[in-house]
């Protein structure tokens, strides 16, 4: 899927934006990048900001209009920062995430372009046109502008965890990769016992004043889901406490 | 909801990040800023990259320490590129936001931080143990490191696709409702040294002996998340043993 996405950016001004790019489609597990008519590039500046994603700004191709970086690819989105005068399909990045994957299915083999246009003005409408479908970042719209690269990297985001979930790689349940063994029912009911027992010890626990303690310290741990380790710890605590106190109450 | 999240960059290097941060921030309608200790700030390549979020950065807060920064917070949440040592709950960009809207509306007056580490190495595992929970951003394994602003883009992305969802559907299918006020970091600190201190007292503590027994007890009590009548129990707990200890200790 990731490896069937070109990243197209239309007259880029800046070479901080096109290397700005080239990282956010590297993280993203992205590879395929077009610049059409880019002010400056190769500069420099591109690759200082790519942070070691050279590879992807050395096989970049230039092109000289939108249409020549389209010319093979079968779905073409471009990125719309409002609505134009005639309007189009407007879509959100998660939707077109959906999309992609839907014609992906369908059609294999599929080449897909993401377009994103100048810093100052987007795309003109001439170039939305030769788009299938415009998606739209929600930004705050007393601020719409966005970065180029950071529009670059929220769709590339999107991309990447619609194909990670296609994958099954994400990460599930956190509880599922503890580093400790869990620690058994019946060890943490005797760590609750021990504890009511030293609680007593200390005058801390009154069972006709505090009914309410138990449970709450039990809905406390029992969240936390105590591992094997920190039982031995607690329970250790409690060894040491009731050691102590021994020597006031003899 | 957008007005309770802070960003807090630790020790930034690049000031253009700070500015890309803010931009990133703006045009998501996120608006606190906390910079922990940058090296250039204010700095006109912060502005300049700001591309008029100057308020943002106007506004925003300088501080010593990740303490400081979320003193205030009632949840906490430290991005983290790799899995550490000691391996924490570590969650998806998606999972973080409904974990979000989840804690406001329980507690509607919710403070929240989202912590950024270093462009170089992130943060440190001191700093980590700050917070709840960490988010992993899923980047390609073989270039993970994301940009800060990037980062920061990308989260403030969902947060804020989750509220525009929020204010279409106003449903909540989260169904574990907490009953108690959570406490606050500054507070949750303070139990950190009493408990610490009173391990000593009890002779189970010997700092030379036993590095990692503190961190494993903050990661159990910060995974958890104590609330308030949890803390001023476990306080009491510390208190009740100490007045006991001191006897033997006379």
């Amino acid at each position: 899927m990731l490896n069937q996405i070109r990243i197209v950016l239309v007259n880029t001004t800046h070479p901080g934006n096109i290397g700005g790019t080239a990282r956010a489609m590297k993280n993203m597990g992205l590879s395929e990048l077009v610049l059409v008519e880019p002010k400056r590039f190769p500069d420099p500046e591109a690759n200082a900001r790519s942070s070691r994603a050279d590879d992807i700004l050395e096989q970049a191709k230039v092109v000289a209009t939108l249409e020549d970086a389209v010319a093979d690819c079968q779905l073409v989105v471009g990125t719309s920062a409002r609505q134009r005068h005639l309007s189009w399909p407007l879509i959100s990045p998660r939707k077109m995430t959906a999309l992609v994957q839907d014609n992906l299915q369908k059609q294999p083999d599929m080449k897909i372009a993401l377009v994103f246009g100048r810093e100052d003005r987007g795309l003109t409408n001439e170039e939305l046109a030769l788009c299938h479908y415009h998606v739209h970042i929600p930004t705050d719209e007393t601020f719409s502008s966005l970065n180029v690269g950071a529009a670059v990297q929220v769709l590339a985001y999107e991309l990447r965890v619609a194909w990670l979930e296609q994958q099954e790689q994400v990460a599930g349940d956190w509880q599922d990769d503890w580093d400790t063994e869990w620690a058994s029912g019946e060890d943490v009911e005797r760590f609750y016992q021990h504890l009511e027992q030293t609680l007593l010890n200390i005058d801390f626990y009154k069972p006709e004043n505090t009914q309410q303690l138990m449970p709450k310290l039990r809905r406390l741990y029992q969240r936390a889901r105590l591992d094997k380790v920190e039982l031995n710890i607690l329970r250790g605590i409690l060894t040491a406490t009731q050691k102590k106190v021994d020597k006031v109450d003899k």
